[in-house]
């Protein structure tokens, strides 16, 4: 089958690699409707991340069944099914507490590689949704959505604990933070600021919920949260970034009490203690438990109460996923979606 | 009026200073029942927090109200007092949200000094709660310890969600970590783990709760706290030492999804951001926000349902107060009360 294959930072190719094989009882072979790129696809594309030898790409997916292993009960051949870009066996105390991306069992689905044409599936039971029936066309884009850009965004508003009454802040106008805005709004924030200097992100923004928006950044950016907030800062600060900048700046923005959810993967960040203890806010972060939220959000896109498939602003056959890669680093595009 | 004065690291006197004055119509004076040396007063002791010029000590205080300013209605002289070693005004959202210790308008009594005969209590609305009645005397050193030692150790146990089902561990055996052992025993904490190498402190450890000792440190203290807990680690964690070890060691003994609570005063910590992310854990830590706490604490031991005065394991007239801190710096003594 054809998959993309990163040899080294910039050089990202589409070639033939091993179809998937069922190698555990548990595992699940999907054919994908459609794949895309991630903003963390992007640190070992740029070379932030080190590549030693060459890496199969991609962890978010869709698609059809197309064989299960025998233990697998949950998923059948023929269904239509989201996942989670994080692997989980669904029954471990991590998982039950709702934390299946820390699963003592997980798999990154990137070790796997889902910008192909068929994924191998670990834990299919713990990690695969599937939707009622086979969704519209038009529906592909939000349920591709879900498997993570919309689910790390929905968590790292709930991890602020954005809700009735708060006012959100997000850090970051990439796709997740986008989709911060968007679960913000639907988790019922009475306000919502946007950081972006980005005039059409700023545009989608405001479609999905944004009340606010604000252009700077760093410690201009926090004076511009606190004069909005009286200032205070906002009740909860999303962080979708993953630099020191971008961290303190969400650390900086939220009042004493308040909470951050950074879900932007960190590099090189140190947080000084002294500042965290004196800021006195609530901290989560970390890969996003998305499979916990998965069958709220695929319900709300199957009754179209949300629309986080307009996050894709480009679409690429996967023969031209290179193209893709380049248009998100250069940010010419805030998503790209590779078709199949 | 005699107080204690710390002049340079290490040199502690009891000497004349001025008797306090209101000045703000929210101000109270009160005498001093009793008043005590804190592990945070040890920092500056050591040299570690710079010390620029003649410091009056001491942050901890009950004693009996004797005068008011106009617009005090709370309290009133000759009622028996306890008070949050932070001022707060008890009005602002901050203060309403539960962190009266972040108030827009704090003070740090460390800045006014209660190690003395008499002190000024601003904000005395905000900051002071009233005994039922006049207490006896071996009831001092507890309602003593409420105004730190016991509401910070609580508040690493409330933030880091100590309660029934759950195992805690208890990173630091000096006041704060025992008071924390005696906070998650009374929020229903199933397993307490108590990590501690000091055989005195290990048997005060059990009297409040402690159902488990661990004796290593660092990165062997988090292998012993994984082996208890088959290998995920403690729901919720207290740190209550503030060194780079202390903290890193209360991160990698929490399990994905728990809780960290921090009061130890952190002094060049670093935390890595990435570990941070991946490690999934809720952290939040600060000056406590004791006068939340303050009327269900002086209830607890107005009933004598907990004895938390028990962590006075010295004491001396306040005329010996460098003796006190000495015998802490070297941990011959866990806490030093200080007679008036």
């Amino acid at each position: 089958m054809r998959g993309v294959v990163l040899h080294a930072p910039g050089d990202v190719r589409v070639e033939e690699i091993d179809d998937p094989k069922i190698t555990a009882p548990t595992d699940a072979i999907i054919r994908l409707s459609a794949s895309c790129v991630c903003g963390s696809d992007l640190w070992p594309f740029r070379g932030v991340e080190h590549v030693d030898r060459p890496m199969p790409m991609g962890h978010e997916y869709v698609g059809i069944v197309e064989e299960v292993g025998s233990e697998v009960k949950n998923v059948k051949p023929g269904q239509f099914v989201v996942g989670s870009f994080v692997a989980s066996d669904g029954t471990c105390e991590i998982c039950r507490a709702g934390y299946p991306s820390s699963c003592v069992d997980r798999v990154f689905m990137s070790q796997v590689g889902t910008q192909s044409g068929r994924a191998l599936i670990p834990h299919a039971d713990g990690t695969l949704v599937a939707t009622p029936a086979m969704p519209d066309a038009e529906l592909i884009p939000s349920l591709l959505a879900a498997s993570d850009v919309l689910g790390t965004g929905w968590f790292g508003a709930v991890a602020a604990e954005a809700g009735p009454g708060k006012t959100v802040a997000v850090v970051g106008d990439g796709a997740v933070g986008l989709m911060a805005v968007l679960a913000a709004k639907q988790l019922g924030a009475e306000r919502i600021i946007a950081i972006s200097r980005h005039e059409t992100r700023q545009k989608l923004a405001r479609e999905f919920g944004g009340t606010d928006i604000v252009t700077e950044r760093g410690d201009d950016g926090v004076a511009k949260v606190k004069e909005l907030t009286a200032g205070m800062g906002a009740h909860s600060v999303v962080e979708a970034v993953g630099t020191q900048e971008s961290m303190q700046q969400a650390i900086r923005s939220t009042r004493p009490g308040g909470h951050v959810g950074f879900v932007g993967v960190n590099h090189d960040v140190a947080l000084s203690g002294e500042e965290l203890f004196f800021a006195q806010v609530h901290l989560l972060g970390g890969p996003a438990p998305v499979r916990r939220f998965l069958p709220e959000l695929i319900d709300l896109i199957w009754e179209r109460k949300i629309d986080p498939g307009k996050v894709f602003d480009l679409t690429l056959p996967l023969e031209q996923a290179a193209e893709g890669y380049r248009a998100m680093d250069e940010r010419r595009a805030i998503k790209a979606l590779l078709t199949l």
